[in-house]
């Protein structure tokens, strides 16, 4: 018997059928003795119409109203999610943010949760009672409708689930896990049963979009296992069918890699001839951050003459023009050449087990080497190697290194 | 300088165009000086929306929950509205039920508005605030989501104008105000420019589906002017362009006949050879009130031989079938012979002149009569008088009487 909170995403609640199915769930854990906290996203496809409808009034709409408009989405699924476990003789009712209430700052749009208050929905639960928590949405101490910003169910499901003493929070989505790499690219990729949070971090910030990486955070900092599992296949959460996020030390078999990640938007800026002098790096850092440049990868030389080194950073795509921009302005760059190369793409192994394995890297560069790819900028962290390549290599890259670290299934 | 509340109807917000032209008049209201409340309802064909899903989910869902759920569209106008406001520079902001809060009773599905404590939204408004409430919707002693049935947002703009202490309310819609009839009978149909709650609510009772009746009773209640008018002209409120709806003692010229208002949805019954015994009324219809049979129109004849007596009564169409069940299981009626008659219709004039002029009466009877139109069943009130005739005759009844009161447009 374990305390459970299962969230349901946009398409796992995507009309009525979908709602019955995945009521279908709770009410099959519910029978088999736990206790469950449902947190639901909008149906999907109805919070980017909510959005739209703020857009075409005006642009620059007041963050607050615009709150109170997306998080009618949630209400929605809430009374519907209710109303389905009821017709399975599960008793449940919906909450809303401010019923519970979920307290949030009072950044509109984008806002941090402060404290779930659970005593009310703790009272009805011991009565027996499913609560149903409508995603993405608090209240803030105005009294005020506010949302997390986008994917924020996760994060609320996450924070329920803390709140709650639960055991495990499951997330159902569209996809059964997480996986060693994108099987568009790697038909042979793998499940994976078990990953760290750490793990789980470099791989959601790297594009494998599964998990926001806020929910991550929270489920890292308050050490709350979470379970990514598909809504569409039969199984239930307490099967334990998806990939479970979880510390470290829950993980028996620690892969040495565990996964191989790639991003392709991104731009390469290298500045050649930049003074070797102090402080030069935040004259350059400074302006980019100031103009809401997200700069990723950065790397420098070692100077040779003791004069000037090279600079290599990455940018995203969309946000090269600023960057160039930016750059222009510097007065202490004037003689500085700027190059920049958008056909590139980066590709990342990640894997805890790096950590007390020696020659990682070097498999890396190996396998890369053998089908003559040619790396431009290398970046290590303790349990990450990113490179960046020539975008036109990509999928070779990524095939190549899941073979290499022996990630594929076998037959 | 008027303290006006402002609300407006699904087909008056049911784009956001239409919610930017609504956004208009209230600022032009503004403009003018006037100090400005609004109130919304859902955008039209949402709520239908919403309550099809709950529908498919469980055709007897919780009250609590499919309030919950239908609430949301009105959360979505207010917030809208509210960021239209603030483009046009008109400060602005959105308030739910609960945020008010307007506490109702917790019959959910058709609550009844207990009180609206305005203090937080008069603070607001002093700041020079304009206030967009959510309509239809409150919250109980719970803290749960209710809604005050299908039309509710009229109660709910009547209501905010009472707790505000308003001049008047404005009820924005898609017609331009009360006709002396329905114009697509009568094309001679006069726009009213001033009506009393009496007649109002015999008009609206009547068929002439403008106002909820709930409205008009709490308007009549709390002395309320209300003005009915169309969203769609570009006259606004102060201009009283529509049908205001106010006391007797505050319309200067009283016609004896303001209105003729008709019925198609009813049927029948004549009961032949009732027994002429004390309390046969009650055996009749305590068990039709037990099934849920609205009887309207009761008509009961002297008994001429003493022992037995004719009754007539006409219930809507869609009740006949469960009105006849009803009635052969009276075994006290087991003689009774049941007549019914599905193709009447119901004709009433209404005015508050009436009650001081004689003739009313005979003037509607002659007109009938010339036209060969036979009367079924008569009954009057103090401002009304409603006949029963053959559904065959009802246009050429109404064109027929409204010419005979004197309400044809003059050219």
């Amino acid at each position: 018997m374990a305390r459970i909170v299962a969230k349901f995403g946009g398409t796992s609640v995507a009309d009525t059928a979908r709602i019955e199915r995945a009521a279908d769930k709770i009410a099959a854990e519910v029978a088999r003795g736990h206790e469950v906290a449902v947190v639901v996203s909008a149906m999907s496809g109805v919070t980017n119409q909510l959005v739209e409808y703020c857009r075409q009034i005006s642009p620059g709409h007041d963050a607050r109203e615009y709150d109170a408009v997306v998080a009618s989405g949630e209400q929605v699924t809430a009374g519907l999610m209710a109303i389905a476990l009821q017709k399975r003789g599960v008793a449940a009712r919906s909450w809303m943010g401010w019923q519970v209430p979920l307290r949030t700052d009072d950044v509109h749009g984008k806002a941090r949760i402060l404290d779930i208050d659970t005593t009310r929905m703790s009272d009805s639960m011991r009565a027996k009672e499913v609560p149903v928590l409508a995603g993405f949405q608090g209240v803030t101490d105005e009294q005020r409708i506010s949302t997390l910003g986008r994917g924020g169910s996760d994060t609320t499901g996450v924070a329920l689930a803390s709140a709650l003493k639960a055991d495990r929070c499951d997330i159902y989505t569209d996809v059964d896990g997480v996986y060693t790499t994108d099987p568009r690219i790697v038909p042979e990729a793998r499940k994976i049963n078990k990953i760290s949070y750490e793990e789980m971090l470099e791989l959601a910030s790297l594009g494998a979009k599964v998990l926001q990486v806020r929910s991550v955070e929270m489920a890292f900092k308050q050490n709350m296992p979470v379970q990514v599992l598909s809504s569409f296949d039969d199984a239930i959460g307490s099967d334990l069918p998806g990939t479970l996020v979880t510390r470290e030390e829950d993980i028996m078999e620690k892969s040495v890699v565990n996964g191989v990640a790639y991003s392709k938007d991104d731009a390469k800026i290298t500045l050649a001839g930049v003074p070797d002098v102090p402080g030069v790096a935040a004259k350059l850092f400074g302006p980019l951050a100031d103009a809401n440049v997200n700069v990723d990868m950065i790397v420098q030389n070692v100077s040779l003459d003791g004069k000037s080194t090279d600079m290599t950073f990455t940018v995203p795509l969309g946000e090269l023009d600023r960057a160039k921009d930016v750059l222009s302005k510097i007065k202490e760059f004037k003689g500085v050449k700027v190059l920049t190369d958008t056909q590139i793409a980066k590709v990342s192994v990640v894997g805890i087990g790096m950590r007390s394995h020696a020659g990682v890297a070097l498999t890396m560069f190996k396998a890369l080497a053998e089908r003559g790819i040619n790396i431009y900028v290398i970046s290590t962290s303790e349990i990450k190697i990113s490179v960046i390549i020539s975008k036109e290599y990509l999928e070779l890259a990524v095939r190549a290194l899941h073979t290499a670290y022996g990630l594929d299934k076998t037959a």
